[in-house]
């Protein structure tokens, strides 16, 4: 009996799911970090509206999803149209990043994930991010996975120490950086060799999604094209082994 | 209807479980690809034996393990006291893997994991196998993870492409490939920096499992050990990260 309690117990603690009105209402206002609400499409009736308004005024990510997809994330449970997933850690800035390189007297190193959908993906990304010494990573708002208790997980701890920004439009974001002086590679099939290029400024790296890599307008921002030969029968790496190559050929040039 | 069926019908190809003695034997002597046959510890009775003779006469792999553990391995399914999982692909063996280097007309290039746990891992390993043009990938036999449905999963088809050969002692076959002329790098903490040591001749780059790296016995016996620089606060990288930085830094010598 006392393993099952102590069981349970940690489970809750580990779970990340809140779902219906009250639980995801309680959980927004106490301040927990909270990394999107999913809202059945059409659905403000009752304490829905105020739930949503206090969402967005802690500048959480709420996002409105078919009835149908609400109840697979809930696994059947009674959502009342609302559930929502709480974050490993708190989200950061870019700015905070950049501050972080110059406090260091280091040049910029930002890896950008543009809609890495897969949690083991984005934690070992965070790992090696850490590993690597760069600065952050920067993901989108509304597409791919975020920080969840399984990419912290994945990540071995890593979320702890890598700031996480998450962003609404990848593309201006990109705008801002080059502006910023920082050099912008994208990794993806046939551009130059990854090791025939030099990354000896401000680095941000460009990792795209698992199925589609980097999207067209992503892609047309970046400064250098840099590919990973494929010598064998399967046309590309594991999107976070791709990210880990090339983060450590930046390294050989800190 | 018909979809649900359909369903089953994949559900039925994709499970690589056979529980209890007849499916055990059935499977056995049909030529499937057999990973491993689990048998309650000390269970000899009736049909075991038999079943056991058989496994073994075709090479297979047969491992005593507690009962408690076979029941947790069948999800509580009546297992008469044993089990087995299919391989996903057929192993291979070291000889193939050196013929295939030679017909190519190419120095060995071949990974040793040394107990790879997790089928992520082992599975992202044998793609980066495929990408970088590796010849094969070694396993041990009692330890780690091995060629299940889970790692061929993520190794997006690269079972299909990659030989993977399965030892009994990890330790006699690097003797053997020391002895046919290839050089064994292992991926350590406090060794050369990896990008400071050559990769010219024929290679064999040892990974070390996710907890504890390379057992000391296999450390002793690599020509090289190299490491990958830490700048964070997180101690080692995902494995299968560290085997993809370490494989293409040898891709930079082919």
């Amino acid at each position: 009996m006392e393993k099952s309690k102590a069981d349970n117990n940690n489970e809750n603690r580990e779970s990340d799911l809140l779902i219906g009105r009250n639980a995801v209402f309680e959980a927004i206002k106490s301040g927990r970090e909270i990394d999107t609400v999913f809202v059945a499409r059409g659905e403000r009736s009752g304490s829905i509206g105020p739930i949503i308004g206090k969402a967005k005024e802690r500048g959480i990510v709420v996002k409105d999803v078919d009835r149908r997809k609400l109840d697979a994330i809930c696994g059947g449970s009674n959502h009342q149209g609302i559930a929502a997933k709480a974050a490993v850690h708190e989200y950061s800035d870019i700015d905070d990043m950049l501050s972080l390189a110059a406090e260091k007297g280091e040049k910029p190193f930002l890896i950008i994930c543009d809609e890495i959908e897969d949690p083991h993906n984005l934690g070992a990304i965070i790992r090696s991010a850490d590993a690597c010494g760069a600065h952050g990573v920067i993901i989108p708002k509304r597409r791919g996975v975020s920080l969840t208790y399984a990419v912290g997980k994945v990540s071995a701890g890593a979320v702890e120490y890598v700031p996480v920004a998450r962003v609404s439009n990848l593309a201006q974001t990109i705008d801002s950086l080059k502006e910023k002086g920082l050099w912008i590679y994208g990794a993806d099939m046939d551009g130059e060799r990854w090791d025939s290029v030099k990354y000896d400024g401000a680095v941000a790296l460009v990792i795209g999604s698992e199925g589609r890599g980097i999207s067209r307008l992503i892609k047309e921002k970046c400064d250098f094209i840099v590919s990973l030969p494929m010598r064998g029968r399967i046309n590309s790496l594991n999107a976070s082994v791709a990210a880990g190559i090339l983060m450590y050929e930046v390294v050989k040039y800190r």
